[in-house]
């Protein structure tokens, strides 16, 4: 989508923060999974919407990330929501592979917090889908 | 849980923003459904793990929010995560009354972008299940 020739008001809608981007959780379509944040920018928004396919702008590059543009590992996006305050962005996506971390994991949120009251710590529970060398070789 | 009398290794995995916040998605743990999005600082996170219950960090009132302790919405926590990079928290909950958004919805994601392409717009998709003048009295 070209933001100049076609109508965009549904971007008025989103509060980007004031380093211009705004949170975006992606969730699988299918099993509720919740897979990954990051964010996104105003141009990162408008091609999700166009294109279908996930894309957040990478704080660390300072430049958009089209997400799988290396690891193949793509987002297509079934539904975007915006939640009450319109500063949160949730994608209802497939993700091609089955995997939407870079460390080879279905999803980022691979740690749960376990242990009797006093002595808790943080337990890997998902396994390695892909080795990450594989992925982005 | 007493940051300062038990051990509390777990929060220094946890990387708070310059601002000492880190972003907290709330997930019905049964449905999968993703409620809302809130901010935690470091004793807001201490005193969900402790208490078993949602607490946030409110930046509009500079304060502890103890989630429900005006509307009775709490939300029961069952599993707390932490992502890949250490910068966002999931918790999954059980949301009493059903309803986590202010405006008296289960989730805080109502709106949906819909359209023909280049006329999207965001539709609200999910109704309100109680009144929040009734909620909020």
């Amino acid at each position: 989508m070209s933001t100049a020739t076609t109508p965009n008001s549904w971007l008025d809608d989103v509060e980007f923060d004031e380093s211009g981007l705004i949170p975006a959780i992606a969730q699988d379509a299918a099993s509720g999974t919740v897979l990954m944040v990051a964010w996104m920018n105003r141009d990162a928004l408008a091609e999700t919407a166009a294109t279908g396919h996930a894309v957040y702008w990478s704080r660390s590059r300072g430049k958009l990330w089209r997400k799988g543009e290396e690891s193949g590992h793509r987002q297509r996006v079934r539904e975007l929501r915006l939640d009450c305050d319109g500063d949160v962005i949730l994608l209802k996506v497939e993700q091609v592979g089955g995997i939407a971390c870079h460390t080879g994991r279905e999803s980022c949120f691979f740690r749960r917090l376990d242990g009797a009251p006093g002595q808790p710590g943080w337990t890997i529970t998902d396994p390695v889908l892909k080795d990450p060398e594989l992925i982005y070789k």
